[in-house]
Order: C-alpha cells, then sequence, then structure tokens
C-alpha cells in the first residue's frame, strides 16, 4: 500500500487493506509463537501455546480463502500494530530474571496480541457484511471465537497461577 | 527501562513496568485524540472523540495515583505497542480520500487503542489484586470499565453508519 497516494479510495479498497493487514499479523504471530511456547515453564502455558500455533496457521489459511472469495491475491502489509505489540513483548520478555515473572509477562504480552486481533476481525466481519461478501463471514467468525476462546484460555492460566500461588 | 540488564526481577517490578507502558500510552492518546476530533465527518464520531479526550486526561491522572499509593514517581516507558498502533491508524488515515472510507477506518483504529487498553489495564488489576495494593485496584477498574464504556460506543456509532446507509 503506498503511502504517497491515496490509495484506499472505497470501503473495498478499506477491508482490502485491513485484510492484508491481518495476513501479516498472522503470519507474525506464527512465527514468534514456538519461542514463546519453548521459554513458557508453566505447561499449561506452554501447551496453549503450542495448541494457539495450530489454530494461527488455520488463520492464514481462512484469510486466504477471503483473498480468494473477493478475487485477490493473499499478500501482507506491513502492520505496525502487530509489529509494535510484538517488539514490545520481546523487549519485555528478554528484561525479565526470573521464570514465574517471565510466564505473567508472556501471558500479558499473548492476552495483547489476542485483543489486537479480535478488534481487527470483529471490524472485517461488520465490513464484509456491509460490502455483501457473505461467503467471508463464516470463516472470520470462526476465527473470531477461537481468539476469543484463546484470551479465555490465557486468563484462565493466569488465574491458576494466582490460585497456586495463594495455595502456596 | 534498560534494555542489557534484566531489570525486571519480581511481580512488582513487572507491575511498575507495564504501568510506565500504560501512562506513556495514555499521553500519546492525549496528543492524537484532537487530530482525530478534526477530522472526523460523523458528528457522533467526532463527540465520541471529544468525549473521550476528556476521560484520557482523567486516566493519566488515575495512573499518577496508582504510583503514587506504591510509592513511586510517574513516569513512561516507551510503549512500542501503542506506538505501531497509533502509526498505522495514521498511515491508513492519510492514505484514505473519502472522507466516510476515512470516519470507518478512524473507527476501527480507536477500538484497536481501546482493546489495547482493555487488556493492559485487565492485567494491571490481577497483578495489582495479586501484589495486594488494594488502594490502586480501585481507580484502574474505573478506567477499564470506561475504556469497554468507549468501545460498546464506537461499536454503536459503527452500527448506526450501516443502518443510514442501508435507508439511503
Amino acid at each position: 500500500m503506498g503511502l504517497f497516494s491515496k490509495d484506499i479510495k472505497s470501503m473495498r479498497d478499506l477491508f482490502r487493506h485491513q485484510l492484508e493487514d491481518i495476513y501479516y499479523a498472522e503470519q507474525q504471530i506464527v512465527k514468534n509463537l514456538p519461542d514463546m511456547a519453548e521459554k513458557a515453564k508453566d505447561p499449561q502455558l506452554k501447551q496453549a501455546f503450542q495448541a494457539h500455533l495450530g489454530e494461527t496457521k488455520t488463520h492464514v489459511q481462512r484469510l486466504e480463502q477471503v483473498f480468494g472469495a473477493i478475487g485477490e491475491q493473499a499478500k501482507g502489509t506491513d502492520c505496525e500494530a502487530m509489529d509494535g505489540i510484538l517488539k514490545e513483548a520481546k523487549h519485555v520478555i528478554s528484561n525479565v530474571a526470573d521464570p514465574e515473572v517471565c510466564d505473567a509477562a508472556m501471558l500479558a504480552s499473548a492476552q495483547a496480541v489476542e485483543h489486537y486481533e479480535i478488534t481487527r476481525y470483529g471490524t472485517l466481519i461488520a465490513w464484509a457484511k456491509e460490502l455483501g461478501f457473505s461467503s467471508s463471514v463464516g470463516p472470520l467468525e470462526l476465527t473470531l471465537s477461537e481468539e476469543r476462546a484463546t484470551d479465555k484460555k490465557l486468563t484462565e492460566i493466569a488465574e491458576q497461577r494466582l490460585n497456586r500461588k495463594a495455595a502456596a
């Protein structure tokens, strides 16, 4: 997407741009999750990262379906938001000495990633409906429900961590 | 927060770091909202941005209270996530020709900002409870409820925009 001309002329262009943005974002998550799974000390957190990696690969494929359905080639555009969220996550994690504190930091970072995706998929679904891209709504809604479930799972893991600490 | 030593040694350090992160983020939002309010074509969206500017200034003050309550000086640390979200918002907005499409893009960007804040305040509240910072929980919960209300308001404005288009 060029930055020196007004390339986004219609809601359809905006939808395609947002699709390219989240396509790039999902690919960055696929690249980063294995490292987070490796670093996680809590077995439940490790397992959650590993499971979400599989899901995220499916999200990439679903986005390719959506690109296809609107007659576009799947491609990514730099998502500065996701780059920023992941850069910040790496900085914080590299700055933590204690493995348990590191797990808490990774949990929080992963929830920031999920919330970014939740808002973007919510927007994409609204715009797909507006534009009459009815066959795109289902796959986008499926991914949104999986992102929400992951966020919920991460909250549960965070609560269990606290309960264990309280019982210790 | 230095990047060459492991400065975050405890949950308390992590809490303080997260507080510095959101303090910087809220200040960036204060800087950016007037420009978004000016650009908004939809009077309701313009009004929502203006109202949220007032709220955001209060959020900054509440964070200063929380810093004070844990015996720390209020200060910000670069929040690469918020920088990324706002940079992306500016790129997209500057790339849109049509004012109505621009409103849709700004709405989506503002919801990405809100979701970042929602996840961060949610985490801060959980950590404040864990650390026994009981006097910090109330102000953080108040801000969280306002961020959630703003996100809901933005969704309503987006839906009204669609209803108006459908009726046109």
